[in-house]
């Protein structure tokens, strides 16, 4: 089954927004096992976008519109496919109907232009768009599937699982299930992640096992193709316990978890507060742990410890550790997160200080030190990354966290 | 002058990236007033990278080829592109010696298949690649200029201005010179500075004059061509002085200025240093203000003031101002950056007390108040963003330091 994507929209190539759908659209086809053979990008012009559909139609088993279906003028999605099809556009008496009682409960007229949005190409079908007014397109023309959907990742994304992914399996023939599981680590390198599992990536077929890399995190992709849900369930379970066994605390969680997300559950499991002490990542902690709507139940504050004085003053760091050690040592990461426990009132405090660049202030740029303080203890790591001064904030911020999701787990203790 | 563009990777077509050269690409042409017909992205195939320039070639008049010319096997464009013209390869022996001297003063010996790097179709030219060792290619055949350059955007973008634009104006008998000058504004919507500016957008035709709107900042394009730079910033200048006479302290900077960069400028200029007192926005601002190297010399640190225990014990917010006007109150507000300013020893303390959601804390969700306290005194505004948690953090951190900039520049007294 190969399929390809045509995204319309002037802004998009005049530059002012990024083609981001492609590239969600192109992850899910590699899930599904179906082949992404090319994407275009046209403006909002009749005659271009006819031209791309009827050679889509001449190569490809499937297109995927996204785009131009809205109710304003210059939204000729509807138009183009007719023009390419030699179709007739009908209307939809049920939708038009539809939409002027939706108007009508939000109290207000709707104008007459978006009527427009009842369209559609005759022997088409429309696909429901549960987060938006423009519906979907349907139609199957000269053997290929062609399905329109809006330009906006929320609505569009949706209608890729429920309404696009369904027929374009179902066409090639692929009746079963697809289940993916993402086994996420953090803590190695892609290529260190490879060799641990090597031999379960040259073995297994069914589930394929797949890597990928976004920033510092590492994440196993099982996906495994049966006749039902649980029998792909089955697949992938010794699979994932192998996985699972071998990669261990390097694990922080599956499938959509975010390493905040696990943090959330764990504080709120324990009863748990958390504070922080930052220096060089200057709030971007703090910020990422309250990036969890609810986090007030467990995140207390934190103290921005930039300049020396407020280690000292705010966070009682002794001037005799700065002296002896440096101020970017393991000694004064330990005295912040002691000191933060203890100013915050909280159970566990994480600290950083360290060097982002350009001032080395005694270390090597980019040597960054993590400190985390918990009832059982206080312990400190030290970090060096490359890049530049926002990556290795960034990778810093990311670290930290983790190391609070150990500290908590009771394994860096074992581990360092 | 119709230009196209062609991504090659299979990475994108699988969305393990995100294309954002062919945005970067967009504004650049855009900029340069050449159209960008259409944006296309293919696999690491040479079969279909061959299709793909050969219908280049057949509707446009410059093709723009961004990846596929590293030194690997399914680096394919140099092949492509010789078989869409017909032409053999050809070798520089210039170029291997350059790449064998490169590798020598690393102290490495190159391996061979880099060697690759030097071949190019027979008649095109090697264009230079300061950032990196690929080297790009231009050739022109059946009247279509074909450009192959590196897909890292740090490779490919300094080459686009120096080699592309350049050959491409030249081509389109646009001898002259072009000079952009990016006025930046924050504080309006898009439409209002539109309808600050309607005149002169209708009426001025070099320079143009564009609007972009990035988050919630709007920029303001003018575009003047004429004979030389120094003519076309004589055109640019009128423009300029009735554009910044009418918006006034909405102008935070021009062309790559950031409000980070203004304010640094600004304590940097005064010796005042700054500090912060977040609630919401939870070290964001911190974050924000520290990403600029060098603002030690004026960034002192801050308290995440999250729960009220902090706000209360280490700011000196009063319990009785709580109790009386709610967390969320212009009057907590002004009392945290008073506080801040106090305990951190600084000029300039900048406050946030709001609800992002789920819980309002008496107030609507999306109410975010901003407090400044500066030598001259202290004030507070309440704004409300629509939208998610993340995005009425993220707009909040952008309008606070807005809102610095205002103070410092002793502007928010007059108009608030």
């Amino acid at each position: 089954m190969i399929v390809e994507t045509l995204a319309v929209g002037t802004e998009l190539l005049l530059g002012q927004i990024v083609n981001t759908n492609a590239a969600e659209i192109g992850e899910r086809l590699a899930v599904a096992g179906l082949t992404h053979r090319q994407q275009t990008v046209v403006g909002d012009n009749l005659g271009r976008m006819v031209d791309a559909i009827a050679l889509a139609m001449s190569r490809s088993d499937a297109l995927i519109i996204t785009g131009g279906i809205g109710p304003t003028a210059d939204d000729v999605t509807r138009e183009a496919i007719c023009l390419a099809t030699g179709r007739s556009m009908a209307y939809s008496d049920e939708y038009a109907e539809d939409l002027r009682a939706r108007w009508e409960r939000r109290g207000r007229a709707m104008p007459t232009s978006n009527l427009r949005q009842a369209e559609y190409p005759e022997g088409g079908e429309l696909l429901a768009n549960p987060k938006g007014s423009a519906p979907g397109v349907y139609i199957e023309h000269a053997n290929t599937m062609i399905f329109a959907l809006p330009g906006v990742p929320a609505e569009m994304l949706p209608m890729i699982d429920a309404e696009v992914l369904p027929r374009l399996r179902a066409a090639a023939g692929d009746q079963g299930a697809l289940v993916s599981r993402v086994i996420r680590t953090f803590g190695e390198s892609e290529s260190a992640v490879g060799e641990l599992l090597a031999d379960i990536f040259a073995e297994s077929s069914n589930p394929t096992v797949a890597f990928l890399a976004s920033s510092s995190e590492i994440k196993i992709r099982l996906t495994a193709h049966a006749v039902n849900e649980e029998a792909a369930r089955a697949l992938i379970a010794p699979i994932e316990a192998i996985v699972v066994a071998r990669l261990g605390h390097r694990i922080f969680g599956y499938d959509e978890d975010t390493i905040e997300r696990g943090l959330a559950t764990r504080f709120l499991d324990r009863g748990w507060t958390i504070g922080t002490a930052e220096s060089a990542t200057a709030g971007s902690i703090s910020s990422r742990l309250t990036s969890q709507p609810g986090s007030s139940a467990w995140f207390r504050g934190g103290i921005v410890a930039y300049h020396e004085d407020i280690k000292v003053g705010l966070l009682d760091v002794s001037p005799m550790t700065i002296d002896k050690h440096g101020v970017v040592s393991e000694a004064v990461a330990i005295e912040m997160a002691v000191g933060a426990r203890r100013v915050l009132g909280v159970d566990v405090a994480v600290s950083v200080t360290g060097s982002a660049g350009p001032d080395p202030l005694g270390q090597e740029v980019g040597t960054m030190i993590i400190g985390v303080a918990t009832p059982d203890g206080a312990r400190a790591r030290t970090v060096r990354w490359p890049g530049d001064r926002e990556r290795i904030r960034t990778y810093t911020t990311t670290a930290a966290l983790h190391m609070v999701r150990l500290a908590v787990d009771g394994v860096w203790w074992e581990t360092s």
